[in-house]
């Protein structure tokens, strides 16, 4: 019933966030019974793209370590692009990447995977809009509702929100 | 794996909202493959009680009838303020309780089975600052965080949600 | 020409507060040569619920005892919803009532006296949509522009400003 | 008890108004037994300098006539600079002053009586930062809480409420 | 002195765009005499990022023709992102360069040509954050305050406003 | 080209400035190698009238002198109203006018002039609004696009803005 029990995740937060995209994955994979910790730039308080907020965060991503998690979250709105000019968090992403760990991203948060320079010849989706920026990138791209790659799962848009969890809890089940 | 499918659900809206409160069953239900329909008085867009919206909904309360769904959702927030101040929903909520359909409901909007007349005698819980007004309308109010009284499910705060989803998905399933 | 020279008047604010129920006690109180403290959970500024503020306030509710003033002012809104979680607040209405000083509520504010526990048996009116929890609470309901039982001056929406503030100062003064 | 039973008083709103520079004059006038209609411009609705809206109003300042009220009442905030460039207010308040009628203004509403030309060589108050724009337009201006020079009643800031009102109260009954 | 009479120019907008990045250009361009027109799609009202607006403009961008124009402009912030999602957007933008006439883009601008197929080979800049985004679709990226190749004229963030625009006004002379 | 290098500008902000007004001459200035500085009352953020900002400043008024800068810019909104109020910001006009060093001020800007008593028997103009105050003050107002008087340069609303600033930066380039 609980499939991540003893399981941590974190997801990543900045100004402008899409609000369904981080709130559906913090109770979805905390009603699996995973510990899940939200973490901002210099852990700021950050403020949804449809207005909601300023929400508080228990964490700021320059003292986040993968070491620390199972799975990272990224939620899109126009966050990622706070987020890819942000050093720690493209170290942070790499290092999941580098161990292996799932790493979830929906919507716009493709761009963060692009500058963090792990996209390269691996299959994913995300929002329409920005299918120039991740082909560009080389990205096997696809539209499909939920996409999983190895550690890699995406998605397009919150209508894939069900889809794109059943994939990351299954993925972070088996890693 | 998809619990719902071909099952209806409605979730009710009205200006100040909890958004995690109605975001989070919204995209639960519909993983679990159910035809998820949110609605509000006269079918207004409405905004949260953190800024979320304007939120466009697909209903009117006045519209919709018992008979066409298998589940009532009331988000709390102070929506529930509003919505126990409109008959059309205490009708709505009266006829779902009368055929012994499910109903959800979280935090604050235990007010609107209050207003409705169903809650005397009945096992339930809320957000603690109205435990006052559910116990003298005659609730059997404990502190936990899912309770289940025959088709009532309830829960006390956004702390609850995953408990609360799975209880109200399991009650659905029964039912 | 000023009935209350002398009188010291606290009005109770929090957020989400109805702006004409505080700012019209306020200077209608000020008017009569009352002095008036408006005071709200540790003395922070207060944003009304039609986006008035924020607005500073001259005390914390904590700090203030019925000792120091002759009336006592709750205005609706939803201000009350955090007022009746806040136990020095619920405190302090209670001290009021013992030593049989004047309350004035209006609209939502009935919610404070309920969970102060001193409105059972007593003759009060609300805004409509919580007569439920007042009448459940064991209030002697009714539909007036302003009531008064003893110490207690009631009123249901702004529309009675008028006949609340004659009724509260007439109370004051013969207390 | 009630001193203006049977009078009408037009309160002048535009964007920007001072919140209780409009909500205090209306329900005290209420309070006295007073017909109050609020007007602005196109009858559109208007939001306070304080964030206050957007709130309705029951007539558009185009359609008034001073025929059809008792006394006159604008408030301050930026809504005068407003006022100040629409012909019909200025129309109005010059009829209003021929008739004799009396015309509350406080704080920043001294800029329309200005711009009606009606100020030059009368004795009047206002907020201390337009005294200049007073004085130079020929203003006996006063540094008083309430000034009242035959049917012109006048107050400083939201402080002065209180008495300005009371002025504003005898001259209605003198009138 | 007019450098630009006689000279037509299109700026596009659409929500969230950078205010200084729309608002320096529209009146620097007519202070050279240029006639500007603000276009959006659908010719909706526009809110800036930093809470600029509504802002109504006065064309829709649907039905604006590179014919009818000299030169067009596209500020940054988070609209190029609706922009590129737009296909009127592309034409237009395409049509602009197949007739060789000069176009303008500054900071996130710099998705809409990658969106449009015409950034392939040519020099640019753009804010870094996109850099990424802008190398991989095949631009001639530097790091300078203004960049012209051709009839491309592109800079960073606001601070090249001033460099921007004299470029900008001596392409659209020379072209 | 740039034809203010090596001078020194200072723009004087407060809350509700007319975003454009204070942008546009910020930038213009700094295109013609001006070293521009903004300053606010205590060096506060401020907010323009049409929502931008908060925006950070770079000095506090109180702390800037007219020795150390060659040309004053006041924009206009509501700012004006203000900054009329502030004493170290009339000192500072008038440091500026005794020096005989360029003010340039537009729309309700027109407003610090009357209060630093600079205006008498000056040529300016000023938005329509405006203008009794203007006249009353003693300004031989004007209703042009661009009005230079020795130091002072004016304008009446943003759809000047380009020729008030050509006027501005000759009259700078001339002192």
């Amino acid at each position: 019933m609980s499939e991540l029990t003893g399981k941590k995740a974190l997801i990543l937060a900045a100004n402008l966030f899409e609000e369904s995209e981080l709130l559906y994955p913090l109770h979805r994979l905390r009603e699996e019974g995973a510990e899940v910790t939200v973490a901002s730039p210099q852990g700021a308080k950050v403020t949804g793209k449809n207005g909601y907020g300023p929400m508080g965060v228990e964490a700021a991503i320059e003292d986040a370590s993968a070491n620390d998690y199972d799975v990272l979250v990224i939620p899109g709105g126009f966050a990622p692009d706070r987020l890819r000019a942000h050093d720690a968090t493209l170290e942070l992403v790499r290092a999941f990447d580098t161990a292996g760990k799932p790493i979830g991203f929906i919507c716009h948060a493709g761009w963060v995977p692009i500058s963090a320079g792990i996209i390269k010849g691996r299959r994913a989706t995300s929002v329409s809009v920005i299918k120039d920026d991740m082909v560009n990138a080389g990205t096997d791209w696809v539209d499909e509702e939920a996409v999983v790659d190895g550690n890699l799962v995406s998605a397009r848009t919150p209508a894939d929100l069900g889809p794109w969890l059943k994939a990351l809890i299954s993925t972070v089940r088996a890693a």
